[in-house]
């Protein structure tokens, strides 16, 4: 299974919010198997998030959309999924009544479209703030507030699953270029994926499906590495 | 002035990494009125990161790339990128000369690769780094380590100008959905964008290219809204 995210927001492009949604639903995404295949800030337009949802769901298994639902001009997700869609908002009666029941809400006085979502899809309860979230044919609309995020993520969670990715981490206290013979011996022994982060101390992932083979990868390559801090 | 900006790597995509880069980029391009329409996250992967970047290249006035550049197996960035433009990549005579000169990196000595660039590129030194950045036709390739990517960058800051934009900041302790009136009335009486942004509070973000407008928006604003712990 491979997933595009798509996070909404001015606020992101203008570097005002560094982009941690994007982080925690990557991770716990990759920690259920599920591999994410672009991550891409669009601007709260209309036009633009209808563009990216429509091009990434012809791609990818599922979208996952955060940001920019709720009451204000320019929460303007949901107009964008409905248009990638081809189907109008309408309020949804479940909506509704969550926000009666539990928000407390009487309907007459809730700001028009709070309870909008497109037609035929399946809400999704926030029960941090208000702004319902939604999915249809495989677009996952989630809100931007974090810990709201957080919250309806979990509701959906059971409906993102791909094959485990063992990993280990090997800290080689060397030049990076100085590895890179090992490295290549690593990936012609082992069947494994190898990626390579330079730092301070450069950080050797080595990443596979069998998680004796990633074992036995990381100690053939830790006894060959100068380990830092020794 | 629009550009996009492109963060390569497995590493970003698997949640391991924040995407600091991307929103220090951002920061520091709207600080220079240069509006980012996109910011896209991309796997280590040659045909992923050629795609993007001409889609981007297309579309906007230039497009930043940074990660994915160095000697490892899985630094794939300059092919991608050369790929795109449709150019081979070539050692560099002047990226040579700087190793040798300040890095006291013997040529022989110095793994394949480490000094190419797309054909006909301008490179860009990494005076914290060893991997060379480049630029053509509205391209710019930087590192990932954030401490290159930002002195990389301040070398061809001076090539992004756009208009400056002025903000205010309105902060109001009430819900979103009962400031509707006042921030529509507040777009009606002024020219200026606003932007809603929920949390504990709600920040309300006054933006226009005047910046007497945006104060007098501003202060009025601030005068109809409940402000936090007074």
């Amino acid at each position: 299974m491979e997933v595009a995210i798509v996070t909404v927001g001015d606020e992101l492009l203008a570097g005002r919010t560094t982009n941690t949604n994007a982080a925690w639903l990557c991770e716990r995404l990759d920690g259920q198997g599920v591999a994410v295949g672009r991550v891409t800030t669009v601007p709260d337009r209309v036009a633009d998030i209808a563009r990216v949802v429509n091009e990434y769901r012809a791609e990818y298994d599922a979208v996952i959309v955060t940001g920019g639902i709720g009451p204000t001009h320019d929460d303007v997700t949901m107009d964008g999924v409905a248009a990638a869609l081809g189907r109008p908002l309408a309020e949804d009666e479940r909506v509704l009544e969550w926000l009666e029941e539990e928000g407390g809400y009487a309907r007459e006085e809730l700001t028009e479209g709070t309870a909008a979502i497109p037609k035929g899809a399946r809400p999704l309860h926030n029960r941090v703030g208000v702004a319902p979230g939604a999915v249809l044919e495989g677009v996952y609309v989630l809100p931007g507030v974090p810990s709201e995020m957080r919250g309806m993520f979990e509701t959906v969670a059971p409906e993102f699953r791909g094959e485990a990715v063992h990993r280990e981490v090997v800290v080689a206290d060397e030049p990076e270029s100085a590895l890179l013979d090992r490295l290549e011996a690593l990936r012609e022994r082992f069947d494994v994926g190898v990626g390579s982060y330079p730092g301070e101390s450069v950080r050797i992932e080595i990443r596979g499906a069998d998680e004796t083979v990633v074992g036995e990868a990381a100690a053939w390559l830790t006894e060959r590495v100068e380990s830092p801090q020794r």
